[in-house]
């Protein structure tokens, strides 16, 4: 019975995840679903296609002995990163791949999602419903890269289109509160039977210093304050890789913002507007983060601090870059095959970022999930908040 | 009355221009117009816009007081190299605009064509049809890029793409046939008041030594010798910078060659089909056919050479690598202007081709036509004759 | 008479450590001391100018009011990454440097060692011994650079030349013991007054889980275990980033290792020679670190499980890659100016080492030392330890 | 009779040749002689090398069946280019060499100088003095290119050291005359039996239309009014790719040029100097030549404009960027073996300089030698004479 319950629940998330996924889209054309303007923006049609060759390789093939591919060489087109999967395109050839055309793919993912339906019908098979939860949990991680990667290909059109959507941010309160964590000893990481990843897994104890957290994220008001303080070009607030990065790349302000005449706007999927300076500031790379942190004589929180911290201050707006590199939890272990290279083989050289964004599909945002990015990448949803 | 005609034939030729060049692009899928694989492949949608702009920019702005721009930003958008003309996106990044889309670009053609047929009609003045004429073999032009651009782009999709088209070569004969020129003075350039580029004018005498020059052209059957006797490995057939190009890129086989199984196929537009030997071999660069004629123990034709043997040899089936540098004529001047930026600029460190290949628009195939591209490119329809 | 005492120690320390530096370069030709293979590798000669520039600008120019620049233009020669010291030759062009010569760099060293010790007779001011000692734990740190950049310059010679040393490595035993810790709440971090850099400071208490540790690190037999098994090979046991770090350059085995028909050389300052089976292995990324961990079903050691066990394992011969990425500990502040930027401007992107090498000068070796290194770096002298 | 004066005279020449390429070097530090500080530029201990191994592998190896080599590697580590000849050390590793030291390089010079000298008593083939006479003409090359890179390394250290030299340009006179040269055929390239390399031969006839051409080359005084009158920022007066050069590079001025609040100043081998308005502009591109002469409205002469005219100008202080290609003569052929790839497989992508340097040997300046480089290249002694 509780399997029939799960299962009932699964099937109507897994319906209503692929129609979100979808709806993420409707307002493309064509020609905005191919294209890939750097290594890390995926195009739109990729994201589609890989959501559902997951479906199709982990589920499909695993357990439907009838099963037919919906077309041989797809595998080889949308494996992501799994070598246990078999051989693909490599990834700076995303977007140079204009067959199979948008509508073929849509076609797939129709043939795909009917034929899960159909499984589900006939199985009694409970670990399906694990390898299931686990799709639509993988689905759900691309709606939110998808969101930022239409994101970037508007957003670096010289025209600068709408996009409608309803992925909005609302203001800040709270600005200069911080509230203060005794020092002790306080345990972390995923505790109940609900879902979550093998990041999470293995929680244990930790032993936190006395801190203070601020209630809120960073404005942008407060950012600019720091971008006026000439804070971009005082060497003495940024890490020594973090330099060169904003001096290479000529970086001045967050991503998407651009000076004109002496104001500025920034791209927010609506166009170019004025900068709104109650919103929390978006689109900063970790350098910026610790910059900005030490010219306040402060500094952003480990990973612990913050989950112990969630409950009691805000969050969900914006990922925030904590100090924390990201690394393997004590007991962490992979499963064996494709499915254990989903995170562990990304522990190294990543920074954490904790509390998901306005981007970030609800359930996602739970205290113990564990984001991570490399410090230099600014087209995510991240921000800022500060601890001393 | 003269002019009167003059305007009837290139009105004339003008229309039949637009629409051969949409109907080069029919058989694509919207997703196959926008993409860019390499800095030398333009997408098709750019190649539709630019040469309207090419219109716009030197005709209607010029002549057309009433004139309204279809659109404030296509000239940022569109022009491709003329300083003179303005701002420009950087080429890389021409892959990279998804906006505006392939029906808007339509748009803006179906605009910009109906403009220039409105002010020929209302016109008199004889240096409108001057640029006309120029701006119908520009277009000329980019109809035998699309053909390369369009291969290009079909021919790395991993399925291999079907496009119709009756670009095709057919068999060449007299494959051991060479004609003798003896040494003398002679004539070469442009010399009647027939349409050419500046590149060609300048007709003056040159000293010729005796040659001989074979009637055909290489076959795929005569180059596959060259491969199986280790052609692609005998660094005495091969320029210092040709040999560090086939090594960097690991070529051992003309552009869209693939080695089944130890049987050559190569992509042709209609998928992988298997070589025919007959055929002029294509998609070679400058080192390959100078390695091809050095291991032959002969040489390619100086473009002199060939344009004075033209009238006697069979050609257009394949653009031939010459062993001239592209450089001016004496007396090259160019244009006042962004029309002198067309071809002078370009006259450093490229080869010069001849002969015209089953691309090329007809008129275009003239033996004075001075084609040029630099020696390691080989997604052009380039093949080889030799000397001696 | 505290400070008395301490003068007379750091004196006789700065004496000995100038002497050492000068002893360590000895055998070398005067063509060794200018190269810089790769950016990381900076020429012997550097070094000895740079630790020597090191006392001028923190010593002499502070606190010496009478003191002459030896020449003027050295700071901007010698100065390695501090921005609140000036501007400076880029990292890269150390090697382009043929002047000042080596016997100008030793009259400077000469020059400055005198100045100081006549600063030192002097000198009642207590603050001065301070920045000596870090100077003294300065140059002994560029020692072991000294160590690595050598062995790189002559192990990268074609022709393999000897360097005389005692840098020797000794055979490990108890190969495959290990201890056990028990959970609980430790204390990390440096405690005493004695020296100690500013990335060990601020002992706190840490929580760690039930752990067992290798009493002696892998040798080269073990290793070479890993080989024969694949390990290079196998994906599954590699990081994402590792797995393209060793494909790209083509590495299959520890740096300076060579198989030469079949059998495995490495050079190893005497020349090039034969593997000795029992000597822990060394010159291994952290890449190879983790990947051989995970072939035997065990991990890196953090950095705290590694100090807490310091006292009951040996350690010594080579620095141990730790999972630990290298994060300010709490309450880790910077000195203000150019001395604040030693380490913590480092503190992203690399990853700790613990337990000190051949090459480590006596003193840091201490157990709280934090080293720290760009995972894909094997130039260093690096192990591996297990733990589980 | 004959060659016995030939071998006499020859004998002289190599023993003068040995003696010049040393006198040359004396004046350099043992840290200038291993540098490589870009590709292009050798360092001075590999040209000492090189030139030695050259004897060494044509005329040793191949005609004294006694002659024991001075080093079993040395041919690997000294051969520049010729596949021929075997396996070599890749041309951007040549820096790194640290040994053999140069002092192991002299007593290999010693050897091999001494061993030639006694196999030239021995004996009486005359095919051994063709190749020595190659010899000493490829140390001679090697000669000028010892001065420009010995320029190169000690014009760019920080400290622009002095190297004492008479290599001295000397003031140019008649700067606005122009010479008339008819409309007519004139014949070009080697003719007699004196020593010339295989890229000068194949005397031929050449048509040439009636041109004009400078007695005197451009002075740095004229060459600075182009750079006040903007001539680096018009992009009318440059190749697309000339441009593309300049503007990668931020270069506003001939290589070795520094504007000091205003003043222009050049490196010169005595150490930065006020330029002399009344020398002969050096150190500039193809590209730049080619600008200064657009922008005077006149164009560079090509190779044969410049053979025919070199009797009534004046030339031999900086090698002359000709319009002319560097390609193959017609009936040019290549010897056998290694010696055959010393030019014919550089012919592609370069330019033809004609005239010769204040760094040129005597004897190569010959009105048919034929000098080339690439269009980008700045550290030669080059320069500028224009023809309308």
């Amino acid at each position: 019975m509780m399997t029939k319950n799960k299962k009932k629940e699964l099937t109507a998330a897994f319906i209503a995840v692929r129609a979100q996924t979808e709806a993420l889209c409707a307002p493309l054309e064509i020609e905005d679903y191919s294209v890939q303007p750097i290594v890390d923006v995926s195009p739109p049609k990729w994201h589609l296609a890989h959501i559902t060759w997951f479906f199709e390789e982990f589920l499909l093939r695993k357990f439907d002995s009838n099963y037919q591919d919906f077309h041989d060489d797809f595998a080889y087109l949308f494996n992501s990163y799994y070598n246990n999967a078999g051989d693909r395109v490599i990834r700076p050839n995303r977007g140079l791949m204009t067959r199979p055309t948008v509508s073929e793919v849509y076609a797939y993912r129709k043939y795909v999602t009917q034929s899960v339906l159909d499984l589900l019908e006939r199985t009694e098979d409970e670990s399906i419903l694990d390898l299931l939860e686990i799709g639509i949990n993988h689905e759900q991680q691309h709606q939110e890269l998808l969101a930022y990667d239409i994101k970037y290909i508007l957003g670096h059109q010289p025209l600068f289109p709408t996009y409608k959507t309803d992925i909005k941010l609302i203001s800040e309160e709270n600005l200069d509160t911080f509230i203060h964590i005794t020092e002790g000893l306080y345990e972390v990481g995923h505790k109940d039977d609900s879902f979550c990843f093998d990041n999470e897994l293995g929680a244990h104890k930790v032993y936190l210093q006395d801190y203070k957290i601020a209630v809120a994220p960073v404005t942008n008001g407060e950012y600019l304050e720091f971008i006026h303080a000439g804070g971009y070009k005082n060497f003495n607030y940024w890490h020594a890789e973090g330099l060169d990065f904003i001096r290479n790349n000529k970086i001045e302000a967050p991503m998407y913002w651009h000076n004109v005449n002496g104001d500025w706007y920034y791209y927010n999927y609506e166009g170019l507007e004025k900068i709104d300076m109650r919103l929390p500031v978006m689109h900063v790379s970790f350098y910026e983060a610790f910059a900005y942190a030490e010219w306040k004589g402060m500094r952003l929180p480990t990973e612990f601090e913050w989950e112990i911290a969630a409950p009691q201050i805000k969050h969900g707006q914006v990922w925030e870059w904590t100090g924390s590199a990201y690394l393997p939890y004590p007991n962490f272990t992979k499963d064996e095959g494709a499915l254990g290279e989903y995170n562990g083989k990304f522990m190294v050289s990543q920074h954490v970022l904790r509390g998901g964004s306005i981007a970030t599909p609800k359930g996602h945002c739970r205290p113990t999930y564990r984001n991570f990015f490399h410090p230099q990448h600014r087209w995510l949803f991240s921000g800022i908040r500060l601890a001393k």
